[in-house]
């Protein structure tokens, strides 16, 4: 289904839009077991905190069927094209686990910054879309956003390889003080299944998860195919060099993949 | 005002009561101002955080006025009366601060496993009445209690002096579990001047304030006074030994203080 015009215009006011109920719980089950099938390796995509839980995990739509399957899917795809006005490439993949009692900070900052820093992508472009597999819950370390910050272009940054086991460009106190006073913080909670897409220079944050409740979400970056990265410093399987457009699969795919995967389970 | 009739089941039945609005914008406005001025102070009783922002301040109500009249405040002292059938004494005061970017977590755990182990404190008939200072909001690492965990008794714990300044008895992941999927977890949130008052069993944490918004809350520790400490082995001013019953001060007794420091204010 198409974004509306409202939804696209608060897109563009606010920075983001939250879209409940996209995936069925079919849909989702099937992808929180993979995960978790995927976590279990000790391939080198599977990144974990300084307890050893899993933190996220790259690159699984080029070795896993489902999550190919869902970084494909039109439900994901469609909008962003809308908003872009043309095709899309995969630039990056991540499964976060945000594991209970064990899920880490995730510090205050903008993601097309490191796109732009570490990857060379010349414009912001490209935004993430995360598909909640868990229910997020106030209490769980949801996603925080500033609305209205992704106005700001790509504020001065500084590289955290410190605090937690994932290197990034974060924002001072002082700057995210000044924004939130501007656009406040909001922090949309919901069922799985819910979808969440956002600018690519939204602040953003996320607190340790110190509750019993996993908080696992699927983020798919998702770049305009003439916006594709120029000079990349990391791995290609963290920021990715496939630029071909993806063709979206059937909206159904996803489902008869998981009822599949339920018969094979039912008959063994 | 007494709790009502259904408000002592509810405690009985839940482990905790929350009072929103107990205290006025001014009563609440000058312990802001008094607390600030405590952590700029370097006495021992302000403990820090690893990052050096203020954790707690303890015994505020022994050297600061408007702490010691909401100390004898009288909406805090009769509801603990009317529980626990007698006079109380103040066995602990802290001023928590959950300063904005740098408040960490505090584990999950029981207050009064720490009070019988390191107090020797017989009975669980003492609780913590907290007073929100600031607004609490789901964002800025509310307090996290387990319904109907002040039913199991003293817990198993392990002494946790690593993960943040204030030493803890800390219980381990697969009980909190266990008592999370019988009583789930709730999160009180409100304005400034709210009240909030556990069971000394009742099990709780809260999580990290990665926000601009600070989260300052007063702990009175109200201790029946029969239910005195035989064995202290921590300092004075952290597990008080002045187990004299505590006389109310007049319901105005804060305002006219936060009156008297407005009109002093405005004379200078």
């Amino acid at each position: 289904m198409p974004l509306t015009a409202q939804q696209l215009r608060q897109f563009v006011d606010e920075g983001y839009l939250f879209l409940p109920g996209c995936f069925s719980e079919a849909e989702v089950a099937i992808l929180r077991d993979e995960a978790e099938s995927i976590y279990a390796t000790d391939r080198q995509e599977v990144w974990r905190e300084k307890t050893g839980a899993p933190r996220t995990a790259f690159a699984a739509h080029t070795y896993n069927e489902a999550f190919r399957l869902l970084g494909s899917h039109p439900r994901l795809i469609r909008p962003v094209e809308q908003v872009f006005g043309e095709q899309l490439y995969m630039h990056q993949y991540k499964i976060n686990a945000k594991a209970a009692f064990e899920g880490d900070v995730w510090q205050w900052h903008q993601d097309y910054g490191t796109w732009a820093r570490d990857d060379g992508m010349p414009e912001p472009r490209a935004m993430n879309i995360a598909v909640f597999m868990d229910e997020v819950m106030a209490i769980n370390g949801p996603l925080m956003l500033v609305p209205k910050s992704h106005k700001q272009g790509v504020l001065a940054a500084g590289h955290d390889v410190q605090t937690t086991s994932y290197p990034l460009w974060t924002l001072d106190n002082a700057t995210v003080t000044r924004l939130v006073e501007e656009g406040g913080i909001v922090a949309p909670t919901g069922k799985p299944g819910s979808v969440l897409m956002f600018h690519g220079n939204l602040v953003h944050a996320s607190a340790p998860n110190i509750t019993p409740y996993p908080r696992r979400i699927v983020y798919l970056t998702l770049c305009a195919v003439s916006n594709y990265i120029r000079t990349p410093t990391r791995p290609e399987w963290i920021a990715h060099r496939d630029f071909n457009p993806i063709a979206p699969v059937a909206d159904d795919a996803l489902l008869n993949y998981a009822r599949a995967a339920a018969s094979k389970a039912a008959a063994e």
